[in-house]
């Protein structure tokens, strides 16, 4: 029954290499919630992975909210009196504030600055800034560049178009044994920002193809590649009679910049994958930590709403709003690095691992220890102190075997790793000793 | 249905002077837990606020104990052979042991000792000494003047009278919308004592003031002046029936002294007057304590006994017998100040808005967040990182409530102060969002 | 209704030296889970206490397990070329690895080494070896003494019989007013060594001696003289219908050395039998630990077994494995001294006497306090902060026997020791104030 991926073959170096390079290869789209940039990244995607997409149309009520116009983009700029480009779009999409109407107009600086958003804090970083609820434009720039700026009379041109058409999303559902499903979601609907979250999106993306090369999977998968905010609402919306099957969730977000592992818990904060990441991460040998659940963040806001109350965490490494390449320019390719995405590739492959094999198992000779000897279980010289302890496992695994324990239970109490516990279980229920408890798949039957 | 009371309003330095006043006009008085000297404090309570006063006659019997006979005093004094009073019941009423039965005797030094009582570690001090349930009487004085006292045939006169009488108590209803009651107790039965417990008197009767005085009550409010032990006895031995609408309650002593707020738990220790109080501590910007319950202190050993367990904690500033004063003429009006007085109103004030205030809501829209931008709830520009997080308590407040958790419940979750996670429900009730979901004024339907 | 067993009047040096000269008068013999050893030592602890010695056959199956063959051994050598005994038994029982086989061949120093058996790390110790459950033989000695050992033919014999008879045990029960019992278990299978477990041997025995001569237990006792492992495993198999009487339990090993006191819990980890040894052990004035419980160590392994799950703790001085003299020659008569032996008697009787005497009490006047003045059981003296507390425990005790707290519950609620709440509920119960509200006899009904 052991489910066993490998990880060991895979080669990090290259995994990591990987998805920087495809990092690289989505990061100059122009994505925003809905529209053409988003559309094409998902299209990268699926040359990796099998992906659904599906398209939903904009008015199409999703519980509160409603889905949105699509928003396109094709170029904009500021021109000053000479006909120079001050701003210029095709150097960053960042320049433009995200769902801009389209606008041609001839403005004062003092008019246009109305309108122009900086980071003194950071005067060489250019911000980035969404409108998506309000129909108004915007232009983004450095704050060495504002300050550039001359009395003059500019010429803006933003052309864009904010029309009926869709929300599209993505989607990668991987059958296993169980139709108990595992969920993990990450938004895509950042332009050029790679750790936010373009990490999210290239590690979501190998870990789907690598789990979808393995013969046996405990769990299906479903990985979401979505809008934030308004794309977890319409999934959730549109798939709310199946929700109940997802088991344990994570949100992917932040993945490849220098820090620790984060892991902010579910809203119920005790669930099983709260309980896998913190063993993980606890087992991992780096620094880390572990916050517990607030209504803000990524989308672990709406799978944590209290009408779906799903036990969905976040594992990122840095946190948003954290450090200062948080949504500006400075979050680019030099950010992230193959070595952090690797890192949290193998973290959440661990974490998986942990799910797939944490099953309860009942010791079927409760009464006493069974004598492990005469099964070759146990070290043959009794009384040697210095015998190495290869049998502690195996008695904590029959002893907490009673039913009311899991695997990651017993590991979590005897404070050893869950590979052994794991292990010794192995070892008992090929002697006959143990058997499984838990009806995990009775939703097959 | 926000209960505002105004506090912005009071003026601090004119509350705590008419306080630290009418400690003053109270302070002269020969207290006991019967007699006169009780029922003239009331009458100076019943000039600032309305007051029910009750009569119990000697001999009512209240659970295991029964109403003392009343005692009173005219006069006391211990004369030397040359006819002058070296104990003068007329300069400090502490000098008479309070329930003091009548005597005239002449005696010796070495005789008149057994029934003299001195701090000799505070030897300028005279101490406070009862004798309520059995017959005898003794003097204190300070410790200088008894060394003072030669060899003499000294005459003792106590003037007191223990006969059949009442037992007094005060007690003061404002009804409020629900009939659930939050009581507030405070023994007025020590002689010229200040902080222990004339602080107590005059804090309640500015705070009964007070809350006469708003439009709006949520609770009703019951305000007792009691003589200390057997007065809390009588009253829940006559009003056993009523004792049920108390949802919370504060024993209200040794509120003006110059120490920190400190603050002893209910005997069930999680009651929401625990969790209310501890909140606004934790907020005052000020140092303070909690004690857990024990057995000892005030009334609230009364209401906390195991056959009744009310919600009743003591609120206080320093407690009884941590300050070198307690119970001694030192416990005089200097020890106790219009500003220490004025913020334990202020304290307890807070409490009582929060319990106001605290109610369960019901999220309407509990799948996902809902759309606050289109209610004008949310900034309006996205991604800024700089912006205010006003919107922090809406969100907490609505992923919260789920029918399982009160605002302060939220507000401790969220480490969010209590004014601004009610702010935020109302702002989400007048929006529709919420929904209240307690049924705090049943008994009134 | 209070247990009181005199130990005011224990001489604790005479205690002390009685184990000690018991240990002395064990040590000699050659003890392992089987054999004559076994059965002599218990023939010496019959000459204290009123013992019950079982036989159980060889070949019986006890749960996974089968009761071995029955191992006795006469002699034991390796003489060298020159006939000289370099490893001799008669020397010292440790010298054989228990349950050897007989044998008798002449062998090369490389081949006898295969047989050989030293700790290099304490090399002047002899190591201590079994080997139960395999047919094999083998030697221990001193790494010196190996090191000593040249090429040469070395002539073994080990005279030893490994064949059907009886695994023996010895049990002294006592009965008590209630079926309820409180076992008490000792391993008495090692051979020369004395704190692992002839200390446990010896207090077990003056402890059921102690007992025996009380006129009043409210529990009923037993004590087990029994083999490691297979002895516990033997007894719950014989007895299967009867461990539902077993409400507390200890298994006393290592008690004879010079380390602190350590209690190891029950897999409950919140037995009353936890509760009651970590309060005298907090009130003891000495250093100790508290161990969670884990499935590796003495018969509480068994005990504690998931189809048993019986509330039995280990209370010791220094673990198993973590002292260097555990398992090897150290642990000898200088290793154990009577005050060691005498100060775990001790800890022992105080645990006893706490369970013996923790009740559940209720509370006859549970509204409001009791007028303990006219009962006698209040200082007269009002408003004296100076008096000594003695009531105190008299107020946690009534306040708190709502049903719902014993005894000890209260002293750990209210910091005061056992024996002084037990002395508070004594005196209310002789005032009518206080009655017993177990059932713990009931099954005597």
């Amino acid at each position: 029954m052991n489910i066993d991926w490998g990880e060991g073959s895979i080669d990090r170096d290259e995994m990591g290499r990987k998805m920087h390079a495809l990092i690289g290869e989505m990061y100059p789209l122009c994505r925003s919630i809905t529209g053409a940039g988003f559309r094409e990244t998902l299209s990268m995607v699926s040359r990796r992975i099998p992906l659904d997409i599906h398209e939903v149309p904009t008015g199409t009520p999703v519980f509160d909210w409603t889905v949105p116009k699509e928003w396109n983009i094709r170029d904009a700029y500021v021109k000053n009196g000479a006909g120079e480009r001050v701003i210029d779009f095709r150097k960053s999409n960042l320049h433009v504030v995200s769902y801009s109407i389209p606008v041609e107009a001839t403005l004062s600086l003092k008019e246009l600055k109305t309108h122009l958003f900086t980071l003194p804090e950071q005067p060489d970083r250019i911000p980035y800034r969404t409108a998506y609820y309000q129909e108004t434009w915007g232009f983004c720039l450095s704050h060495q560049e504002l300050l550039k700026m001359e009395e003059d009379r500019y010429k803006v041109r933003i052309d864009s178009s904010l029309e009926p058409g869709n929300l599209t999303y993505g989607e990668c559902y991987l059958s296993g044994e169980e139709e108990h499903e595992i969920l993990i979601s990450c938004h895509a609907c950042h332009p050029s920002l790679c750790n936010d979250n373009l990490s999210g999106v290239a590690m979501v993306t190998f870990l789907a193809k690598h789990l979808s090369a393995q013969p046996n999977r405990r769990y299906s998968y479903r990985f979401l590649f979505i809008p934030g905010t308004i794309g977890s609402i319409t999934w959730l919306s549109l798939n709310e009679d199946r929700v109940h099957r997802i088991r344990h969730g994570l949100v992917a977000a932040c993945l490849g910049d220098p820090g620790r592992m984060t892991y902010k818990k579910t809203r119920r904060g005790d669930a099983e994958i709260d309980k896998a990441v913190t063993h993980v991460l606890q087992h991992s040998g780096q620094d880390y930590e572990i916050l517990d659940f607030s209504p803000y963040g990524y989308d672990e806001r709406q799978y944590g709403s209290p009408g779906f109350n799903l036990p969905v965490g976040c594992l990122m490494r840095t946190p948003y709003g954290r450090y200062p390449e948080y949504h500006t320019s400075a979050d680019d390719l030099a950010f992230v690095s193959p070595a952090s995405l690797a890192d949290s590739f193998m973290q959440y492959l661990a974490v998986l691992r942990v799910l797939e094999n944490n099953r309860t198992y009942v010791n079927l000779n409760p009464k006493c220890e069974p004598q492990l000897g005469r099964r070759g279980l146990y070290r043959l010289m009794g009384g040697d102190r210095e015998a190495g302890f290869d049998q502690m496992s195996m008695l904590w695994v029959l002893n907490l075997s009673d039913g009311g324990h899991t695997l990651l239970d017993i590991a979590e109490r005897s404070g050893r790793p869950f590979a052994a516990i794991r292990r010794a279980a192995t070892a008992l229920q090929d002697s006959g000793l143990l058997q499984t408890a838990d009806n995990g798949n009775l939703l097959n039957g």
